[in-house]
């Protein structure tokens, strides 16, 4: 019983996806005599609580029960602390999906509603309710977003012909998907080279949606105003991540100034984990790492992945001077080599995605 | 109803694999009064036909319906034509589930029984009575082996590390069904490169097996006795295959008559149709392809396989000096290279097999 309804509070919660970041996904139902009489989610980042949605317009709650994904907060934070709302509405029972890590909340907001005399259970459906905010749980730690990678590749491995060509490696129904993804991520990464190649618009075609982050990781400044996520950024949200020794150059000034291009720097001394970190203070929560290889290579190589979804297409190139997948290490023995862990699989009529994380749980995409 | 029993009868088909090629596999169940009063399958190769092992020890099945997967023989080959034996019997009805293909057979043995008065329904199950005979079917029209590709790989589309570790790229979930395509198909093939790296002994270790016939392609005759595939030959089923200018070297004549190894030779104007043809005189129906790289992108640019499994474990080895899957085509454009079609997933724990065939219609492995 109590799981039926937990996992209706999970399904609001995931009406937020793309819209509250890098706030919490959490959605609420309020039940009253085994019925339901409101349900309610976290809409947009700063706005109200799923709680508060869920109370809302209703005459009286007295003895009813809550059920809610993630504990309630007990902070004035941007909104007022949920857990007054729920005591002053005499809800009898409150139902929760797992703690907030968030150190301001953790175990407080429960403590509040017991002291108040509600009844209070913790735990039901917890790995889904956890997995609602894999991003948030870590983001909300030490600011630096959750990298989730992806990449559509061929049976063989690669992602590219010899000359670049790649339209289209996997099918309509592994596209869909990773527009959702884009739709999941507050940032898209990409190397320079990607852009040269592609001229990407990196746009979220989901309905509905909102844009990610464009971020391109171009150390040595080659792009220019000809590609779309220079001359296209009305939104201002293309980022460029360059060596500090671009600053003075006349083209960083005139991307950043016509083009209101946002510049993300760094020096040579400075690691990708410092990058992470730089991306992370812009709230970005979240980024998705599409590509090309030597990008791709480099984020399994120093392992700054949490997760991602490599999407494999029954095609063969077999050219090796096409364009690997990977490239870049070197290891003598096959367990030497990347493990990937707590993989499942996607099924995409005939393209099959590798889904995996670092740790158990996945992403509610 | 018919569905129920000829997928029973199906179940019973099944029992001859690995034991029967390069026969068909025939499944036969009786039926009295809704209740199966007997089954019987095709045993071993030249053996009694299903129906006839169905038929043996029953009193009487005058008006029973007879469910058998493939139309009854009408001639006399190995074993007396079944047609006979079905209309002395007075069976009353029989329901085929796919005519023989066999030109000696197809129309033949349905015509006998009408003409005796049996009603006959044909088409029952179609295409998984067909799927339990592709081998059969391809075999019997030219005596051309059916060709089927195996390889476990990387995420990256390598079958082993730049120094030739492989031990082990897929789990051992994958390993098993790789025992049954071993038992399943007549004869294994690899190249003399993969004995050298792996001295592999080539036997199937499903329980109640044959081995398969070992075939090593090996133009240049660069293996010898070291090699368990040539000292351990007692079973007689190493076939070496090689340019025929080898057949004056003293090691041919020595492998032949130390080892008993037999020869299957071509001259350089041959091609590997020729071989495969060679091949398919030794009564071998069916090859299980098994690698090295050079062999299997043979095969695959020679576009001479009937299906296959690619099995992929969630590993990056992400060198480009590693050994990869197939190598040697240049495609410019991604619909340029190979499009494997008719694909379905088999997962295995975090394994996953791509297994595809140039038909609609798969293998019963």
């Amino acid at each position: 019983m109590h799981e039926h309804f937990m996992r209706i509070a999970i399904e609001e919660a995931k009406k937020g996806i793309g819209a509250v970041n890098p706030n919490p996904l959490v959605g609420a139902v309020i039940v009253k005599n085994n019925k339901i009489i409101s349900v309610g989610h976290h809409e947009f980042y700063g706005g109200p609580h799923a709680e508060v949605n869920a109370l809302k317009n209703l005459e009286s709650v007295e003895g009813a029960t809550l059920y809610v994904t993630l504990e309630p907060c007990s902070h004035f934070g941007k909104t007022p602390p949920c857990t007054e709302l729920i005591i002053k509405s005499k809800i009898k029972t409150c139902i929760v999906g797992t703690l907030d890590p968030n150190p301001l909340v953790s175990g407080r907001g429960i403590k509040q509603l017991k002291d108040a005399g509600i009844e209070v259970i913790i735990g039901v459906l917890e790995n889904e309710t956890k997995n609602l905010n894999r991003v948030f749980f870590k983001y909300i730690q030490n600011k630096i977003p959750y990298i989730f990678i992806k990449c559509g590749i061929t049976l063989d491995g690669k992602i590219a012909t010899k000359n670049f060509s790649s339209k289209w490696i996997t099918n309509s129904l592994a596209r869909e998907k990773v527009e959702k993804y884009r739709n999941f991520f507050s940032g898209i990464l990409v190397g320079a080279n990607t852009v040269i190649q592609d001229n990407p618009s990196l746009r979220c075609k989901v309905s509905n949606h909102r844009n990610p982050y464009r971020l391109i990781l171009d150390k040595d400044l080659i792009i220019d105003e000809k590609y779309s996520i220079i001359n296209n950024n009305s939104d201002c949200k293309t980022f460029i991540i360059t060596l500090d020794k671009n600053i003075k150059t006349k083209k960083f000034q005139e991307l950043k100034e016509k083009f209101s291009i946002n510049f993300i720097t760094f020096s040579k001394e400075e690691n990708l984990m410092d990058i992470l970190s730089k991306i992370g203070s812009y709230n970005i929560d979240s980024v998705l790492v599409e590509g090309g290889s030597s990008v791709l290579s480099l984020f399994f190589k120093e392992s700054l992945f949490d997760g991602g979804e490599i999407i494999i297409a029954p095609k063969i190139l077999g050219d090796n001077s096409a364009i690997p997948f990977l490239n870049g290490f070197s290891p003598n023995l096959i367990d030497e080599g990347i493990n990937l862990e707590n993989v499942k699989f996607n099924i995409y009529d005939n393209n099959v995605g590798v889904e995996f994380y670092k740790e158990d749980g996945c992403l509610p995409v």
